[in-house]
């Protein structure tokens, strides 16, 4: 039977690398015999400007119907005065949240090919290969209560609120080891435990996790400050980092930037193991829209590609698939073709569509 | 009348950089005609050992009456396993909260002695100079509710609470643009405010006393995910960054190690001005207790000098003074001297007090 997939290219540069995707999967169809029975919809700005609404509810059942969800990008600065609950962002954080995605995974890997391209000094950063899993459907992004209220005087009081139950820590924890397993077998837990309770419990929980089912795994803590200056002091200290919501978002952002190449950087979410063996997830890649050069035909579709690669690999099982297209990414990169974003001397600067095309080739 | 200084040396390498910093002060009374009437007392873990507290009421008194508190830094492994109440880290907190410290400036700025210290290529962080101005008596870090509650299924749920109100922002505000325009008069205000309403009404309060009070100041903003990211990749965009108490303690984390050389930067934590005048502040390094070097005589006492050429500057308006020991720590670096933390090729290492002296001698 056919795979279901949601597409939802959304914003930006989203649609023109989604299409570069689309040709690897005709490819797959026609070369490996696979059947996938996709269905296309809009989120983010696009939806707000066909809808009225980042996302509809339509396209969450859809996405729960699906055997897998991949995802472009959302947000748009044309959509900057729309109000809090309709900015383009609430798709992925609803997307994450009604299908219980809680663990994103994200690998910062430095390509040999592209060491060049970190600011960092190559020998920092040469083999970098860390995997952040950060949990996605807890935390201050979700936690209440939450908003803006006006005091009596007239002036403003905004709030947010950080949970993190037993529950939330063990299942992201889980998902951490279990990576570490097939890895170098180092977890780093990340939290503020001497200034949050929250980051007290996070850290409790995690080394009960820990004694219980995975004391072969080898399991650090570090406080978030210390390690955003690890990260760049020296990064190739960490294997699996496991963290919160909030401090996953910025630490994986800095870990994919140390990489110099964000556009090579994909992402899974992850949610809980279904009755029936299946579990939502979702794919996207790491980089945002990019208005700034949406539309020119000269964004990265790697990142894109490689996560459609790491669906294949999750969701599917297709692990010899997924390897063919991480093998054509990097044979392309060897030859030397180079999109702007990742673009140095000597090499042979090319489009989206002619990097896209190459890589179906390969 | 005699210049009152609160020392409070604290934990690990805290008490032996503090031990150069009275030689300084020793040789600005002799020569200089200061008059200093220093009061010393412990914090931290050195005042569980005596007093079974991080710091008591004393000491916070003693900080009111004093012109101002140079402090060095906090935090021992061997008092991990006291409760969140009791643990080192109070010691600072209460400082800031109970003396309304809430503008904490932390400079990153790469000497030029030292470019080579970083891990980034010297193309992308040589003259360096960031300001952050992080907020410290709110957000996060001292909003209710909080604490850890056990669930009626046994297991537990740890909260902390985000609150900012528009005085909170408005006054950090102020010192941020004030600073702006003795700088190269920009500003960027970081925050979430695509997931936090707290985020927001930072925003929306920044751009208001923008437009009230420093219209000539540039004004920009930017997600704390993207701030990380852009400070790896292209840190020299930034002059005056503002943010909250959470953010500011990573990406101040983050924008000192860019620097290579932590061991060099201090920070000033202002509270503010009461009708006399006069403003409560506390100086200290950025660097922390690096307890695994505590003791041998090894520690970079420069981020403490600094700190009291910082408390030199702003508390007491010494502008002759504050210029002098940062130009001696110019020429001592620039004759070749290096603690082991800043040491390069071809340099010579020297101790904790040899580098003392050496600035004295200056
Ligand atoms: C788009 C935004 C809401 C999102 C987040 O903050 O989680 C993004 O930064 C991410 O990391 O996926
Ligand atoms: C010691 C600790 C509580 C403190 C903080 O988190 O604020 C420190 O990291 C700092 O940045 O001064």
């Amino acid at each position: 039977t056919a795979i279901k997939l949601l597409v939802l290219p959304g914003d930006g540069i989203g649609p023109e690398i989604m299409r570069e995707v689309r040709h690897v999967i005709d490819w797959l169809e026609s070369r490996r015999g696979l059947s996938f029975d996709i269905t296309e919809d809009l989120v983010g700005g696009a939806s707000l400007a066909e809808y009225g609404v980042p996302i509809r509810d339509e396209v969450i059942e859809k996405a729960w119907a699906a055997d897998a969800v991949l995802f472009g990008s959302v947000g748009d600065p044309k959509w900057a005065h729309v109000g809090f609950e309709k900015r383009p962002e609430v798709a992925i954080l609803k997307l994450r949240q009604e299908l219980g995605l809680f663990a994103n995974l994200r690998p910062a890997k430095v390509f040999d090919a592209l060491v060049d391209a970190s600011t960092l000094k190559p020998d920092v950063v040469r083999g970098l290969d860390i995997m952040i899993v950060r949990e996605t459907v807890g935390g201050i992004y979700f936690g209440n209560p939450r908003g803006i209220e006006t005091l009596p005087d007239g002036s403003k009081r905004g709030v947010n609120t950080e949970v993190y139950t037993t529950s939330e820590i063990e299942r992201v924890a889980r998902v951490a080891f279990d990576l570490a397993r097939k890895r170098s077998n180092r977890v780093c837990s990340v939290e503020k435990c001497n200034v949050m309770e929250s980051g007290l419990l996070w850290k409790e929980v995690v080394t009960d996790v820990h004694a219980k089912e995975f004391s072969d795994v080898e399991l650090s803590h570090m406080l978030a400050d210390n390690c955003a200056m690890q990260m760049v002091r020296n990064p190739r200290q960490f294997d699996v980092i496991v963290t919160g919501n909030l401090f996953g978002d910025l630490l994986s952002d800095l870990a994919s930037m140390l990489t110099g190449s964000l556009g090579m950087l994909p992402s899974a979410t992850l949610g809980a193991v279904r009755e029936n063996g299946k579990f939502p997830a979702l794919y996207e890649p790491i980089h945002g829209s990019a208005p700034d050069i949406a539309g020119q035909g000269i964004a990265n579709p790697i990142a894109q590609i490689l996560s459609f690669a790491m669906l294949l690999r999750y969701s599917l099982n297709k692990q010899e698939e997924a390897n063919m297209i991480e093998q054509a990414v990097s044979n392309v990169l060897e030859s030397g073709l180079r999109t702007a974003d990742i673009m140095s001397e000597g090499m042979a600067r090319v489009g989206t569509s002619v990097m896209g095309e190459a890589i179906v080739r390969e």
